[in-house]
């Protein structure tokens, strides 16, 4: 079910713009973030830029490891994709616990760093930041290399989604806004145009 | 039908990840291509991560001028999307004549900066380039303000995408690779999963 996804292909987990979640872990600490801003910024090396705001705890896991996982949700993790963006790892109320225990959110570890990784996901990527300074206190945009990538072969294969209506509850999950995602549960195969005679 | 968006709402129009069509013009040329990768980075003021290859014509305009127009296109507009990301303004047969003119492509001015914006999109916004030559250079990622915002009120109204049965030729597209693009007509509200007794 959960298969290695080849480095070259990684991008086009996120190529259709969905939400992502963010983990770290750093000194027996971790913690899982919603994003909804994410792009890929070249095929090979894979690599993506990601904007993690300066106020989350994921950030400072981040900073001291120089490490991510991005895992891609579904549509029947859309509550734990909205809780998670909703509750800060910096919440005195999380005590000793961290969100997946608080949740009871599922995970595995990664396979090239070990990073926590969602189970129930449909797409894990491991990635190492690749040092900008600048644009991390200009824009919170990091740009990391994915390591490792894996998908759910039920809905992605062969280096592509396939959104079907035999896997509804696979399909990604794309933040408009206050908790309400859309679901690309359509395809469209696209075509040219003619040219006009001009 | 085209109403104007509030600046601090702009960033909403590509939250959930749609292919967006950039255009720039300079000197009496002027250009339009496809581009999958773009993100909202902060929402006030409004500002967006885009990459734009070096290889294209259109990053020879904006380099040219500093600005751009971001247009969101439509289900109805799947092949015009696949066509202009297919076809490079480099390419020697567009001759005398554009992508616009060669392929029947309708336009209006923007309103700040009077940029070509495509006819049948559901949102535009035109927006100036923030210099930032290391990320251009090293990731292909350019930094832009939002200047002019306007969406079309029968599928964004009061700063939110509405994708229902009654407007699915107006949904937003998310390329998935090789011309086929998603279509988000589905959505899902989520709420907040309890607390685990730990």
């Amino acid at each position: 079910m959960r298969a290695t996804v080849d480095p070259e292909r990684a991008c086009r987990l996120i190529n259709h713009g969905p939400t992502v979640l963010v983990s770290a872990a750093h000194a027996g600490r971790r913690n899982l973030m919603a994003a909804a801003w994410s792009m890929p910024v070249e095929f090979a090396p894979p690599r993506i830029a990601v904007v993690i705001d300066r106020k989350t705890y994921t950030r400072e896991l981040i900073a001291a490891t120089g490490m991510l996982a991005l895992c891609v949700p579904c549509r029947a993790q859309a509550d734990l994709v909205w809780t998670v963006g909703s509750v800060s790892g910096h919440d005195p109320e999380l005590h000793d616990t961290d969100k997946f225990l608080r949740y009871g959110i599922g995970w595995f570890d990664g396979p090239a760093l070990g990073l926590p990784c969602v189970e129930g996901c449909v797409a894990w990527m491991e990635a190492r930041v690749i040092a900008e300074p600048h644009t991390e206190a200009a824009y919170d945009t990091f740009f990391v290399e994915v390591v490792s990538a894996q998908a759910d072969d039920r809905v992605f294969a062969d280096g592509r989604w396939s959104f079907r209506d035999d896997n509804t509850e696979l399909h990604t999950l794309h933040h408009l806004g206050a908790g309400v995602f859309a679901v690309p549960s359509r395809t469209v195969a696209a075509g040219l145009l003619p040219v006009r005679d001009a």
